[in-house]
């Protein structure tokens, strides 16, 4: 009876599925069950719908893109009439691993984070309002959200959410780490154990432990050395107000770190050997030796899980009422 | 033994599937067989790699987004640097059912136009040099153009012969109108037929025919009528330098037209409604009626097809050694 009351429980909880015991400082990443199918459809449309930007242009899906590990590849990303983002775009794969979202930290959650890029003038450059009255104006959308919410008005609350139930779903597991972690012990090399091994020991895992090898705590970038950048971008202290916080950014999650080149906040590190090599020797105060940074690619390769993988979503089309894209307004 | 050879000479051509007789101007879409599956699934990848652009930003699918009929719904599109796009880019989807490519067909099949984007700098604004070497740069693309190709080398005819072979198997069999010419006159109504009685009494199917009603002759644009525009393009002139040959363009398809607004070489038909007005005016000198052009649109509604359908392509990740993309560099 009390078994069948806590299997009831864990079936209304995000994640589950058994995870054997494991003392490792990075745990497994944990599959996640879809609880709302028809809500993470909507929200995949609306992920990859360019019409939530003012040109028709730009979708999330533009600068997390899900064919190249949820991220654009590019030091900063392109946004509206092609303006040249302020900070690297983070991957979206286990985002909601992370305590909050946004390299500061300023969205509490990914529905937060979700309604931001689409009223920024430098981004999506739409405004909730617009984007609304867009997706109203679709018969498509209009059935979806009302199969959805049960209601005829569709809201910018209901538009994030959808898309922050998709994002939710976006997890990589079973990478050979995890293989290796959950006890197949063939799963990695020497080599690659040999890096996660001086990976622990160098104290990278004092802050890329967890499930997302990351993304639980804000850190100053160049704790032991100064960090020099040309990006202005100041951290956690635009949030808190707090002089401490400056230059203290959210540690960026390790999963899938194979596919999200280039690295850091201001994208400087072009590959993952200068990512690890600045990374030993402004928070840690070491340098690594070709032998030691080689090993730590090693395993760092290892975190790359199995990708998301979905039909390419269909799109309904617009009415002709549908407020029209606007590329080359320039106010 | 004269049945089984025939099946053998039907499963090496491109398209079969039997396909009731019609006498109908307008015939049906055959369902593409995929011949070479290794190929399509490479050039399904290039299709959707931003990486073949300067910037690292824009794909084929950019413009000819397979989540929106094979279209961009935008006037015009953007470009490089943001750059306004000349003329409107035609939908992908059955577009080897064209007797070429282009608006003015400068390019006589696919694998020809797949080249052109790559390197026009207003558009993806990258080199065949330049695209070569990124994927010769990326091990997980040496490792399938090596598969499909059996040799070492990256060229750009192969990259461009598997993006055609992908593009190729992108029809859209299976539309209710299909449907009905296959025999089952329960598929469209009452209404969807006359507007079908009308469209062919009214003459647009002297134009609008064959499987993709549409995409087998250059017309001139106002024929009866002069066509009104700001756009630019001459059409078919700067391919032939027939002054004949003036304001001639490929009639495009109208299959899935209810997807791929809006209309004509400028885009400046924002509604199917608009374009079948001003069709009637300037191309036939006639005035619909609301419940005409009612008609004919139902009808051209029952024009949209299955969509093809496949996962999102995983694209193999840069290396070290790929050139990186430049989106904000200005030279």
């Amino acid at each position: 009876m009390k078994l069948h009351r806590l299997a009831f429980c864990l079936s209304l909880m995000g994640a589950y599925i058994a995870v054997a015991a494991t003392t490792e400082p990075i745990q497994p990443i944990v599959a996640v069950r879809v609880e709302k199918p028809n809500l993470v459809e909507l929200g995949k449309k609306l992920f990859f719908d360019p019409r939530l930007s003012k040109s028709g242009v730009i979708s999330c899906n533009s600068c997390h893109n899900l064919s190249m590990g949820g991220s654009d590849n590019l030091t900063s990303s392109v946004g509206h009439l092609w303006k040249e983002g302020p900070i690297n775009s983070p991957t979206v794969l286990n985002s909601s691993l992370s305590l909050a979202q946004f390299w500061d930290g300023r969205a509490k959650d990914l529905q937060a984070q979700a309604g931001g890029p689409i009223d920024n003038p430098g981004e999506m450059a739409s405004t909730h309002r617009l984007a609304v009255e867009v997706l109203q104006s679709i018969p498509g959308y209009v059935a979806e959200f009302n199969a959805v919410f049960c209601e005829d008005r569709i809201t910018i609350d209901e538009v994030t959410l959808a898309i922050a139930a998709f994002e939710k779903t976006l997890s990589t597991p079973n990478s050979r780490f995890d293989q290796w972690l959950m006890g197949n012990k063939k799963a990695i090399s020497t080599e690659e154990l040999a890096g996660y091994a001086l990976f622990k020991s160098s104290a990278c895992v004092a802050c890329h432990d967890g499930p997302a090898a990351g993304g639980k705590s804000y850190q100053k970038m160049g704790l032991v050395t100064p960090y020099v950048t040309s990006n202005t971008a100041q951290g956690r202290v635009g949030v808190t107000h707090d002089e401490a916080d400056r230059f203290k950014f959210k540690v960026p999650t390790l999963r899938n770190v194979e596919l999200t080149y280039p690295y850091f906040h201001d994208g400087a590190a072009a590959t993952l050997k200068d990512a690890v090599n600045t990374m030993g020797r402004i928070q840690l105060g070491k340098t690594f030796s070709d032998t030691e940074s080689g090993q730590i690619l090693a395993f760092l390769k290892t975190l790359t899980g199995e990708q998301p993988s979905f039909k390419l979503p269909l799109l309904p089309p617009s009415s002709d009422n549908t407020p029209r894209p606007q590329p080359f307004a320039r106010k």
